[in-house]
């Protein structure tokens, strides 16, 4: 049996939660540049007042300001690129980024590609090449991908069809703001989005064979307990702010090690559903949803069930008198009607994916070391997921 | 209703955690200093070889070590006096705590009242005194207070019979080494006391008036059920790795900001049992688990009844469909039987505490901001709950 493996637990970053926490913002960049590259996605900050009051705070603290903005979803090295080129170009410091996952991973490999004198996408295919990294700060505005605490960055390159994680000790943001009330404007489809890529980023850490991480597993499980409760909520009623509250906690300490940390294993579905939004665009968390029951599905069998025992009694509350396959697959049949009661998709053919490229992407995802995962999973084994999560 | 309180969340320790960690002690001593005070309690590190391991590590980095040994458990302020003069005299810069929680506290007071000029109690009285600290790293050889990745000190008076927490940011240890085989060799006894050390903590944080710091409750629910699970199991078999493992590692959590961030209340229970080993120089932990269930039994009303009922159904599996006080009642006997298997005792009387002096304890213990926890105490309703302890 393999015991609770040995860790480093480290999480570095100084979170300021709660309402009106940008008040710490200037004082919390001014500790560490003078000159900040503000980092951001369409005009929403604009609209709800985040963008203003992100500049008088900088104002206050008198940090100068360099703009990157137009970030996308899913965001690309040319975005990348452009960043590092204004922070050589005009002496930047510190690298500040306002709003979800995207803008997060953007501005940390900007903050790399800062302090390196070749492509920017040398440091998203080869993290080695990561030398010195500007420290980053950011003002969280999406519950979702937990960048805003963890060491990590996905960035996306359009010309080869590459969707990466990258990722080193530097790139893990200084401080963060998380105020609730900053997500109270996302919509109702992205509210979906973002509480599947949590549960995702939990299902990942949650199906590992390190079986006797005990505080990991239930830490896992008040996670998903957390997110089940109010994501519903925060779709129906964006203005709650226990349910938003609840749902940015959950979001930063569902990837940040804490779940991890002692249970390592390779992720599944993540490397599976990059190759979707790589190859068509489409919305991460959306990807995640569609995935995931399949996945689930598929690694069902007598070696796998008792974790599966585990995450229906404990998440969903089946009586664990049942039979083990009964648990298991209600446990499945729960995890998709949950996604669906969030509005989000089951189907790959939902938002047009059709069969023409499962193949080449099922071969680039088994090559994200998924044969080190909970359940080892091939090129084939990808290829049939994909297929079972077409209609 | 109060909802999720802001808060600022900082955990800079970083934890080594597993088999064979001490290999990344000496680095992590020499990042913070070239001459270590070694403070440590008995001779029990002698005896299990962690003081030879712990030796050559900073031998292998050229760290010049002077020592304070024979740390008493309750530490006093007089070890702490003791330890600031060494560092002044030999230009001590780093102090190395290898022990438990009170070698630990020890040291992190003395790691002030190196810095301070006047006497070390001025820092314990009135934590505003404390200016700069030496930098603390700790080896960790007993699961229980948690001071090994928290801010905070208790030290004991007996010249004025106070024991007294102190605390500041800078007293969190910089690097904690966490081996759980290191805690093979702590007698049942210990482990029985400090498995109720780390769930009191964890109740103080769990009876909360914050209701919808969702993820902080179910955080604390997954720790108690660590505890309960992994305690008996220590202290039957010392040798289980993962009881141990798992129990180490509930310990740091409990009390390091994970529970208690957005969720804060004053602690009841520890100021009540402070009091006790202040007069009688009582093992903490055996305190804890005699005061906690009569706390229970005295705090348990019509409208503290729900959390209750929360801690019966989600730690103990007790019926949700239960009338509230049978699920309450049924959680606190739970409680008192748990702590009577681990072979703790219930009453005062079984060490050697009568009525003497508990009027003057209540007295003390409700100028410890009792007002203000989850069921507000004055002197009256501490001294009831301590005549309700005695036998």
């Amino acid at each position: 049996m393999i015991s609770v493996n040995n860790f480093k637990y480290s999480i570095p970053t100084t979170i300021y939660f709660g309402k009106g926490q940008i008040c710490h913002l200037g004082k919390a960049v001014a500790q560490y540049g003078r000159h900040a590259l503000l980092v951001y996605g369409g005009g929403s900050i604009k609209r709800n007042g985040i963008y203003d009051a992100v500049l008088e705070q900088l104002r206050g603290e008198q940090v100068a300001v360099t703009e990157l903005s137009g970030v996308e979803p899913n965001p690309k090295i040319s975005s990348v690129r452009q960043g590092a080129q204004l922070c050589k170009e005009n002496g930047v410091d510190v690298i500040l980024a306002v709003g979800g996952g995207s803008a997060i991973d953007c501005a940390k490999v900007v903050a790399a590609g800062a302090c390196y004198s070749g492509d920017a996408w040398d440091l998203v295919t080869n993290p080695g090449k990561i030398g010195k990294v500007l420290p980053v700060i950011t003002v969280l505005t999406m519950a979702a991908t937990g960048s805003e605490m963890d060491s990590f960055a996905v960035i996306s390159n359009p010309d080869t069809s590459e969707k990466l994680g990258t990722g080193c000790e530097g790139m893990t943001p200084k401080v963060s703001i998380l105020d609730p009330e900053y997500t109270y404007s996302v919509p109702k489809k992205q509210t979906a989005a973002g509480t599947a890529d949590i549960m995702s980023h939990i299902f990942e850490n949650y199906f590992t064979n390190v079986k006797t991480a005990f505080v990991q597993a239930r830490f896992s499980e008040s996670l998903l307990k957390t997110c089940i409760k109010y994501g519903k909520i925060a779709v129906e009623s964006p203005h709650n702010y226990e349910a938003r509250a609840n749902l940015m906690w959950a979001s930063s300490l569902a990837i940040n090690g804490l779940l991890s940390d002692g249970a390592e294993v390779a992720w599944s579905v993540h490397a599976m559903e990059h190759e979707l939004s790589a190859f068509y665009d489409i919305t991460h968390g959306v990807g995640l949803a569609i995935l995931t029951p399949n996945w689930m599905k598929y690694v069902l069998n007598d070696s796998t069930v008792g974790k599966f025992v585990e995450y229906g009694v404990n998440v969903w509350g089946i009586d664990s008198g049942a039979d083990p396959f009964t648990i298991a697959n209600g446990a499945i049949e729960h995890t998709r009607n949950y996604f669906n009661s969030l509005g989000l998709p089951s189907t790959l053919k939902e938002v047009g994916i059709g069969e023409e490229h499962l193949a080449v992407m099922a071969k680039n995802a088994a090559t994200h070391g998924l044969e080190n995962s909970f359940f080892p999973l091939n090129a084939d084994d990808v290829l049939a997921i994909y297929k079972s999560s077409l209609k």
